[in-house]
């Protein structure tokens, strides 16, 4: 999906919300486990039930890897039911990956190839040839982590870089984000900024000004919407707001589906007041 | 495997050779290609020519994960044979994983319960939390990317840090090792540290004198196995030297399984004079 497209399902939806797929055996409501495969009962009722409240899909990869083979089997059924029932929606396999040139083109062929997906969350340590091969397909996209919304991302993404050769004081997230942006445009790299750091968001905002930022951490980790859309937003939009358990994990019995629904449907009337 | 089996192992074999199966089906032997699973048919091949000459397998997930469903099949059935055939042998699952607490433990599950890997490559971009679930079973190893081989290492692992709270004028590779160190220890974590960057290594040593290091790039990447060993070794060895496309792609017709064992061999009689 392009950058135009993304833009244009946003305004129509009224949503930049991008639901997160984490799917878990011991959280799942338990009359699905009798299912074939309880993992695609789970995410298609939940898509079935919010699709019309979000503009974005992203499977945690690990989830579904932590299941084994029958986890492969549930992501790529989970994908290419969105496929064939919601081509509009974006779909982000996040899956952090991040290696030398040559396997980084064996990612970038699986998810974008196998499994279709339009985008892949990357981690930048190894720098610009384990990112290269993900931006040379139209309408594919690298989401580059930049500054994470957990704790961990005080032990080295905001280590104070030396000013030889870079920007006076920068932190390394922000360096990931000036030197790896010239890698790509804004039509291909997108980057992860977490809402529980609103006081970077802003600073991120004008380093990168056109790039879309994917957002996590709003709701169970602490993050604000109100703040994070006056900080990120731009006039195209330029945010998808990620929420995987406060929406699919809302409920966890029979009514599931309904409740999450409902969660994803307030958010997007809280974002509809930011369009 | 624990570290004293993992020593005594490459005392008994006079190697600390990792084979790095990287399958590809552009570069397997074109007879392979009519087999029900072309990649478990070449890396048994390669593993039943091969294992008397190194201590570890390293199956890199992205040329399985390339395939789809069909490759994490040949990785469950290689590691699968590994196990029943060869228990004595390391197995490190290459796949540079890194995420939030709850994520990682998902990715510590799928390689070392759900896949039955010794260990897996972790990029340590996201901080303590991301790394922290890899640290909690005997025998299990966290494989972090601390100095990696290729030409986007420079990019940001050898960005200098400013001297308020870190060592002066660190690297921020030397960093990630200083602080990763602390939150485990030399039984349960190891370092990616790349043979193409030898100036280097002996730094890594003086600062982790006793942790394993698992090195790439020799062969195909340039590095040089007698500088790597001078450098790197400790008196409980200490380094794993993986090599892949060298090994594995040797040959590429119906002796390649011989071809490879021809240069797997050649490389344990070089180590066994290091030992």
């Amino acid at each position: 999906m392009t950058r135009n497209e993304l833009i244009f399902e946003i305004r129509k939806k009224q949503s930049f919300l991008c639901i997160g797929l984490d799917p878990d055996l011991k959280k799942i409501p338990n009359h699905l486990l009798k299912d074939p495969d309880p993992f695609f009962s789970f995410n298609k009722a939940i898509i079935k039930a919010t699709h019309s409240f979000c503009v974005a899909y992203k499977p945690n990869l690990a989830f579904f890897e932590a299941l084994g083979l029958r986890g492969m089997e549930s992501l790529y059924r989970t994908v290419d039911y969105l496929r064939e029932y919601y081509p509009n929606i974006f779909v982000i396999a996040d899956g952090k990956r991040g290696d030398i040139g040559n396997t980084a083109a064996k990612y970038a062929d699986a998810y974008f190839n196998e499994l279709n997906a339009d985008a892949l969350t990357l981690s930048p340590y190894m720098g610009k040839d384990s990112i290269d091969p993900f931006l040379k397909q139209d309408g594919k996209w690298a989401v580059l982590l930049a500054l994470t919304s957990n704790a961990g991302s005080a032990d080295f993404q905001m280590l104070s870089l030396s000013n030889k050769g870079t920007e006076k004081e920068a932190k390394l997230f922000e360096e990931v984000i000036r030197v790896s942006s010239s890698w790509g445009n804004e039509s291909n790299i997108m980057y992860v900024v977490g809402a529980t750091q609103p006081e970077w968001i802003q600073k991120v905002r004008n380093l990168i000004p056109r790039h879309f930022l994917l957002v996590p951490g709003i709701g169970t980790q602490g993050g604000d919407l109100e703040t994070v859309c006056r900080l990120g937003m731009n006039d195209e939009i330029g945010i998808l707001v990620n929420v995987s358990r406060n929406i699919i994990y809302a409920g966890s019995s029979s009514d599931f589906a309904e409740k999450a629904a409902a969660e994803a449907e307030k958010l997007q009337l809280e974002m509809s007041h930011f369009l």
